[in-house]
């Protein structure tokens, strides 16, 4: 732990003994309901552009609730991608203890940690009713904490986008024989499967996204969905709009802590920091309907944009790719099998009960 | 406000004082980290049995949260319905001030407040993920704390069930001449649907549904999904399970708090409140996704069950006669016109992106 930074208020014992012997004095009052005047500043470091739509703005939400509800007792500030330590180095800088506090993508540690891509998202995978079910009451949390223990971290579900789009295309896909020679912006499991169709995926920081498409560097890209995508300008860059996104239906985001940090905290502000990342999974979601409602409507009314379905044997076809690389995964990883057996068991139940459940009602809407 | 308990600690105002003059002292504490040391006691009644899966543990859970957020300092006593108030007089008795806060669903007043119906369920109304949206994106919980208003009532969402399902059936429903004479238990406007459709909708509470449907009292009952229909045993009284609820696509819960009980609250107990139950917003539903889950599971594995869709047509002309009756709600109440114009535009606008989101996804996976 390096640059944890604590405070107690000067005076702040005094004051701290002064409300248990008022507690004390006070024989009806419940045992817990002596507040530690404590005060904690930390940092969080996110993955995110500044005031990103979505998913950055939910870590300034985060922040403010936590404020609001200790009564200022523990300060978050926050930091965008690259402010303070790099947008794919959040996982490190709060293991080290370098910062308290981090948001972002448990996939984003791909490569450190395999088998942490399940508590984001996967392709063809749990939706986000399915993936909040699974970490909250199907043993998902458990394993995520487990996962993170060696590396001094304490993980929260955070915030979910829901299903994402396919991506923007300047190529109709009408076969999968279209996806042989693709160039396209796709990361990690979904950009493997892209690699195995015949495509080449290709890795791009945000920034560069909008111009590679415009310039014809790459013929295709997925980003998130119509509210980020829309505020990223990729309609003007590319005419064709796939949904769904079969790559990311449903991803969850996390909130880590460091341990020791974690520990520090007395056990209210601890409620309290898990109470409000629990809130923010519905926060965030909700931001993502409601943005994505009024970008998608823009994009419908938007002569210069069509938006489509995939073909269904493109989407088998992706579907069977998806599950010999997840095979493969689970093969190479004790940690990823374990995850997986449990993932796998509850999208077995779960989809039974979501397929007569909201896509039995959504269809009755067509 | 008759019976409001609230309390100092001995010597709180003393204590209080002591961490002020802390907090002026530390030159760098943030404002607002004076927290007070009073504490509250209320009680919150609800409109559920006790114990009751999902909807009433989500009260108990509700309860705990702000518990431990606050370190005690408000202290929730949770009352089944019937214990404190009747089920259905939450909302009478949180008005007046007898107990602080109520748990039930805003569709219970109708009667009294018939314009509250669209912050629950409406039938082919939102799913969780648009109400969710709605009411904390699109201003749908101003237009709710408007209506309350008058009932010196502060509302907040707090749970959904997600789709219920269609009910359980003595009877195939094949077409729409087979609801004719069908005696049904189904309560609010899903029941006068039925009746316009020539059945017989009967209003029974939850005790006497299994024995009625049972003796062949009624033909059919809706109750809320696979989690809370087994634990009640109806699938020992009936052989059909039809799905989807069209009459309640995504029931919201809400939580209710008297307008003098909240104002008496320090700012950071409000904010543990407000956040409490926007976390139960989703441990709610998360638990409903587990709990039908395994309850389906079950059901499918049972040869005596069998779960059905509605037939196309059948839907189609229930839908036909939703919007003849909501025309009709609005027609007669300017408070429901308001609500259903800021609902239906929603809707319109959440209902494309839920098409190619949530639905095109769950489609792949069929």
């Amino acid at each position: 732990m390096k640059r944890m930074k604590r405070r107690q208020f000067v005076g702040g014992l005094a004051a701290a003994a002064g409300v248990t012997a008022c507690a004390r004095q006070d024989t009806g009052a419940p045992a817990g309901a002596a507040v530690t005047n404590q005060t904690f500043e930390w940092s969080v470091v996110t993955s995110w552009p500044p005031k990103f739509p979505g998913l950055g703005i939910a870590v300034d939400n985060l922040a403010e609730y936590i404020d609001r509800a200790s009564a200022g007792r523990l300060k978050i500030k926050v930091y965008a991608g690259g402010e303070l330590v790099p947008p794919f180095e959040v996982f490190d800088a709060v293991s080290r203890g370098t910062v308290e506090m981090g948001h972002g993508a448990s996939y984003y540690h791909k490569g450190k940690v395999d088998a942490a891509q399940f508590f984001t998202s996967i392709p063809f995978g749990m939706t986000q009713l399915e993936m909040n079910g699974w970490i909250y009451y199907g043993g998902g949390l458990e394993l995520w904490r487990e996962l993170y223990e060696p590396f001094d971290l304490v993980p929260f579900m955070c915030g979910n986008t829901g299903v994402q789009m396919g991506g923007w295309f300047n190529k109709e896909i009408n076969s999968v024989a279209d996806l042989e020679g693709l160039k396209m912006r796709i990361p990690g499991l979904g950009g493997e499967v892209l690699r195995r169709a015949g495509g080449t995926p290709v890795t791009l920081p945000g920034s560069e996204i909008f111009t590679s498409l415009q310039t014809g560097a790459i013929d295709a890209t997925e980003w998130v969905g119509p509210y980020n995508d829309v505020s990223f300008g990729l309609h003007q860059a590319a005419k064709y709009y796939y949904y769904p996104g079969w790559q990311e239906p449903g991803p969850a985001l996390e909130c880590i802590v460091n341990r020791e940090a974690w520990d520090s905290l007395p056990a209210d502000l601890k409620a309290i920091v898990e109470i409000a990342c629990q809130a923010i999974t519905t926060d965030m979601a909700a931001e993502y309907v409601n943005g994505n409602s009024n970008a998608l409507r823009q994009l419908l009314d938007d002569p210069e944009v069509e938006v489509r379905a995939f073909p269904p044997d493109v989407i088998d076809y992706l579907k069977s790719i998806t599950e010999e690389i997840i095979a493969e995964l689970v093969a190479a990883d004790p940690a990823a099998a374990k995850i997986h057996a449990s993932y796998r068991a509850y999208l077995d139940k779960s989809a039974d009960n979501q397929r007569i459940s909201e896509q039995a009602f959504l269809q009755t809407r067509s």
